[in-house]
């Protein structure tokens, strides 16, 4: 589809702003709509972006029905969204992690910070599982697949399309294998360590690797050490700390399920005995911890998104208040807390601040040693803040 | 010296909400001179820091000739600034550090963060340099000294007392060694490369330790490449990348001297004939390359603080801002830029949009893969930003 006789897509004056700042997204309310009605577009067509004079800002593709209505391609008139476009794109980003990954286990494509909005792609060497989350994406869907087919000779290709974002774009939710066979669980080597991850009963794509260089770090201060590992899934941080050199691991998960999986998991790494499992509310299950007695040299606190919305941020911030405070009365004295927040809405200096007044709470003296951030195969764009949004922290927890 | 009977000083009302939350310092505007005159005391002297209604806070060393005119040692009367406490606060600094570095080469003692106001301490194997900012750490400096003896039996003590910050103080100025003979250079091994330092001719206290992670992050970027290295001094940076499997570096310095050490490390770790050095103004020199029609394939940006007082932000900002549109101008298409600031006054997220900026000046396309702190032998206290001052970006340049 030749991209030079697109409709027009005009922004009110001043709504270019963001965009020739580098951010890739439009609003509904930034539309003249008055001059170019959104509602002359399908979901997912190509448009020219221009601002209130009529001045070129690149091209998008729009959907009159989201809260974001348009994301750009690029900032000329000719980017197209076909098969060569994205074979262009994804090459550019798989060279970048084959030259800094051993193995081929990775987030091969993380939307927007490679140049690819609506598209997520995680590498498990030959099996990969991506996820359309837009419907300028979902129109190139068969393209997207061959694009893969052809750059990486995967045996399998799951389409992960389960999430609530797709309801927003009007398109359909489920999970779908579009290439071979897809197996019961791929493998994982990260930092030392393999897992089995289950891939169509996990959560999100299955494995979190925006966590790989904060689990490398935490390595560093485990050895000999009594580890406990709160919301640990399949058991990434525990067994990664396991075969760095800890003593012992207990791994807190509300769900059976992946508990039994992170068991398999360190018995794979041959520290099967090392693993307790306990299941139950997080929450619940460090108060009765701390009742029995028990104490460890390291707490790994990497929670579900407390804060999904801006407006949940108080709340949501109470909660990481208080489970920062509850690790904190775990915690040996001189004891290591690592701790995570994966909500975009909770900013890093928010969750600082709460592990500050947990410190004051619990009564403890805190040096923080570390400041961590997703990996490299999950770039940040510079000029959108929403593509940043893991963080983590290793303090020192000392009594006074 | 028995804290019981100390003389108080008080604080006007809510002004003891930032030292509730943790902080350690009190400015001159926050005592209540009515009640408690600044004037009454000595430089360096002890007192109980206490609210407006009286209640206590803790114990501090006032000065009452400095903006921050008192810091906090403890949270109860009995803090005491002594041989014994002394020992106990760098004894608890020097476990974190000793558990956590193979050589015995690292920042041993980080002023408030440590819980040591107004103390450095760098260590080079048996050599310790130490720095004393404030007239009330002067007052115990003999212990100091004795305290590192015993803790640490170092063949010598090099007491780099020649800030700016002691004038401030009332304090003298000067370098000198008041234990054992200094050697001309010691030795630092960092991230698989061996350096000659210079100690009483060199930088601050001679080696820049709070990069080692950020550096130790670069090497895995310059395999076979050609890297520049500007504001190199003794070419940390550029030899680690030469170490790392750099095919060739470019190291630039304002000082002839420090570009000759630069060299003389190189030769140290084989590679003296990979390492070109360029005496001049970054600024000049990297215009010069630009003509010359040179290109690298990473360059590394670590200049002093452009920002040295809150006022020179907006001008500062644009050093940095041209400092690394420059860089961008001389990257091979896909290239790796490291860029640093080790201004406190210079925001992390401030660089960041420099950075952003210069990437549309130099029509470029980012992606930023890693973003970089000081090392843990620099711990950050929690409620004090201003012991947060390192911030490193790792960029990948693309050509759109």
């Amino acid at each position: 589809m030749g991209s030079r006789n697109l409709p027009r897509l005009r922004l009110k004056k001043g709504e270019d702003r963001r965009l020739r700042a580098g951010h890739l997204w439009v609003y509904s309310n930034e539309v003249d709509t008055a001059n170019t009605p959104l509602k002359a577009y399908e979901a997912g067509q190509l448009a020219h972006l221009e601002d209130h004079r009529g001045s070129l800002l690149g091209t998008a593709y729009v959907n009159p029905h989201t809260l974001i209505c348009a994301r750009l391609l690029g900032r000329d008139a000719d980017a197209r969204l076909d098969a060569a476009w994205l074979k262009q794109r994804v090459a550019r980003a798989l060279v970048l992690r084959a030259a800094l990954f051993e193995q081929p286990c990775y987030r091969l494509v993380y939307g927007e910070s490679d140049g690819l909005p609506g598209l997520v792609v995680d590498r498990f060497a030959g099996v990969l599982v991506a996820q359309i989350t837009t419907a300028g994406m979902e129109r190139v869907r068969n393209e997207i697949v061959a694009v893969l087919e052809e750059l990486l000779q995967p045996e399998a290709i799951l389409l992960r399309n389960d999430t609530p974002a797709r309801e927003l774009e009007g398109l359909d939710t489920g999970v779908e294998t579009v290439l071979g066979t897809l197996p019961g669980t791929v493998t994982v080597e990260e930092n030392g360590a393999r897992f089995e991850v289950p891939l169509a009963g996990g959560q999100k794509t299955g494995w979190y690797y925006d966590h790989r260089f904060n689990r490398a770090r935490m390595q560093q201060y485990v050895r000999d050490k009594r580890v406990l590992d709160v919301f640990s899934y399949i058991g990434a941080w525990g067994i990664e700390a396991l075969v760095a050199g800890a003593h012992e691991v207990t791994c807190v998960d509300g769900s059976q399920r992946m508990l039994a999986q992170a068991r398999h998991n360190a018995a794979l790494n041959g520290r099967g005995e090392n693993l307790m499992a306990i299941a139950g509310d997080a929450f619940d299950v460090m108060k009765q911890l701390q009742k029995d007695g028990q104490t460890f040299d390291a707490v790994v606190l990497d929670p579900p998104a407390f804060v999904k919305r801006r407006k949940d941020l108080d709340e949501g911030a109470l909660a990481y208040r208080r489970l920062n405070t509850q690790a904190m009365e775990l915690l040996a004295p001189e004891g290591i807390l690592v701790s995570a927040s994966c909500s975009y809405h909770m900013p890093r200096e928010r969750l600082l601040s709460e592990i500050r007044r947990a410190g004051q709470r619990a009564r403890r003296w805190l040096q923080v040693l570390e400041q961590g951030h997703q990996g490299l195969d999950h770039p940040v764009h510079p000029a959108m803040p929403e593509t940043d949004y893991l963080k983590s922290y290793i303090v020192r927890v000392c009594t006074p």
